[in-house]
């Protein structure tokens, strides 16, 4: 294995994908913030959206999505077709699941991981003045498809029986 | 405690911080990056920065700091003062530590938060040819000094003999 | 009266504020969506939101505030310490209120203009598969405070009565 | 009819169009900028522009077409292949239409509609220090072309004779 | 001398000026394009702006520096208070001088060049269908005031006489 | 010759590339920092890189690549497909090159000027502590290649021996 992002003196670029072909292809990433269930309920009540600080967070997530080659600076631009964002709401936990779509030449897992990161992080501003030692964890890959390197699929995912 | 980002209708604001003193603040957050120590390697040599990895991740965090307010909906501009990204490398995971300054109404958690969640998004980019279930946790607000509701700092942190 | 823009040369520049003085300043625009009522249906239910359709808008219109420097050419930079969105249902039309503030040496007309038609051009993106034909108009300052040129408030601003 | 942008749950979404086939697709939209006869002349005088008022008015509304995804927070992200804005000049009013084109999946009625309004709202900049009563309507989308939903023409455009 | 953008251990950060007084600022910079007689016709006429070219480009070198800290990594946002792009017409080159002014921490002499460097971008892009070998050189400071650091002059700036 | 981006009045637009066809497009361009030795050395030592100077300029240049559409008014967006940024250190004078790729409509001239224009004003950023007075030159495109007005090689370049 080697750095894709480093040339062989060890220099940034944006690598050159001008010869691979266009494909369909998708990622989904998830993060988890992790608070108190007494600030949880403040977020939703019962497992329903309270106002409007779920579709906050997920506005943020999507259009972080469209943002990602201006954050990432080797990452490449993309016009993508889709961007979702998801809440899987726990006691004391939410999980932000993003799934970004695009039909190019390179992958998505930065366009989905980047928006699960920004949502998580909005779901912590609106939460902060309540709970600063809230936290966000497991930012990871779900899932993959599409492209050469190939289906990716995080271990233990999707949980059997789950329907996505 | 209430969420200060949603009025009573629950709708989400911008609030208004047009009556609050200007102070110089300060938020220091981090993100860890798991990884294998083959994959931790090619990023590093002994411990040495080797070629660009670590300098793109630093300006990758820098200037996401600059970039918070646009990404995260009801955050306030601010005129960063100061921002800085350190890693703190182990065998298998990176530790990146953002420092943001300010001298403004608002405090900075979200710009370190950001920054340092961007910096190890971008390492992420780098190594997933080699590792795409490399996962970013313990995103979370370090220290926080300046302001009205007071000074914080995460439980544990900084470590005993810590000189930061 | 003249062009403040405008150079005696008529060259467009952004002007000299620096010898301003900072004070609190505040705007508040609207801009109105004309539609059926049929559609605004799809969008509320008996007068409340349905789904996040609002809450976007609601977004989308508060992170335009911020980005209004960058859409209006000779705009100064401005941190806002204040931005919101209201929206008042009436059968077949919606009207956005927008409102601004700072504390800083310009007014934020441009920004609480700029908000509100963000937020009925995304509102209209929602609905355009189902009314292309609705039409954004009365897009005004309703009021003006701060500053030296003084206040201003639209004819027939606040209707008697109004509690804002 | 419903609303794409929602799915079932009413949760919003950037819709997936990665079926969807490329086409050329063409939108136009208008904005009117309302103001009095004086303050018109201070942007034209006799039909001609003055100085850099319309050009300013003009390169702002392209800009704000490229800009577009990053505001409308379901559009999707588009490589415009042609956008362009006119001013028909009136005693006391000037109409900007703006015309984008792209080769794509989806259609550019947003662009147009973002870069009409982003026009006149930096007309109404130029202006508002000697009128802020001045007031923008009428923003509509006049034709669209290409795409699986059809060809849309707003009802009276063009008028008889428009050589357009 | 040292570089002060780079700590003992050469890591690049945005460093502290919070301890700095706001004072006035300002700073001017040139960008000289050098090209044909003919290809200058086109973009003037004996002298006078011919259609929007030369304003183009002002309106792209205004907005480019509000841009410089998203463009330059270890810039500190600043609020400008001016920006104004003065354009110098001589045979075969076209200099472009932009003015900057800010009431802040630090100067703006990045925000001056960035300013110049893309308004004669600019023009470069308007020109290059017809003279693709067309140069930008002297892209330099020329003053600057205000600050810790005193004034500076380049060096035979400004010409004896010059009214500036 | 004439200006593709003024129609017959004189207006600008961004021109229609609709009917052009996608083809592989390459361009290559410089932009050269001339300063001291004594400043030279800071960033560098005997030719190697010190500290992170260069990999901050490096990421500098290939983010403003993708920033070029919002920067150049008339440019159309493009999707890159490689950016990377190379630096020739002489005694007392940095070459940045830029080198950009895209499998689209129109050329990267403009992307690749614009990167190698920023890469130098970082530069320039990082050194200006010391020497105010240096200066940037010989901004030009050095070749492009793709597309229908066919290659273009700036007189001289390559250097002959050169392998690039």
């Amino acid at each position: 294995g080697e750095l894709t992002h480093l040339n062989a003196a060890g220099e940034a670029q944006m690598v050159d994908v001008s010869a691979k072909p266009e494909t369909s292809r998708e990622a989904r990433a998830q993060a988890i913030l992790s608070t108190t269930d007494e600030v949880l309920n403040l977020l939703t009540q019962g497992g329903l959206p309270k106002g409007d600080a779920l579709a906050v967070a997920r506005v943020a997530g999507i259009m972080a999505a469209k943002k990602t080659s201006e954050l990432i600076p080797l990452c490449h631009p993309l016009a993508l077709s889709k961007a979702s964002v998801d809440f899987e709401l726990a006691a004391d936990s939410i999980t932000v699941v993003a799934t970004v779509r695009t039909r190019g030449v390179t992958g998505v897992e930065m366009e989905a991981l980047t928006s699960a990161s920004v949502a998580a992080l909005t779901l912590y501003d609106m939460i902060k003045a309540v709970d600063k030692a809230a936290e966000i964890g497991q930012v990871k890959l779900l899932s993959k498809s599409g492209g050469k390197s190939g289906d990716f699929r995080a271990a233990g995912y999707p949980a059997e029986g789950d329907a996505r």
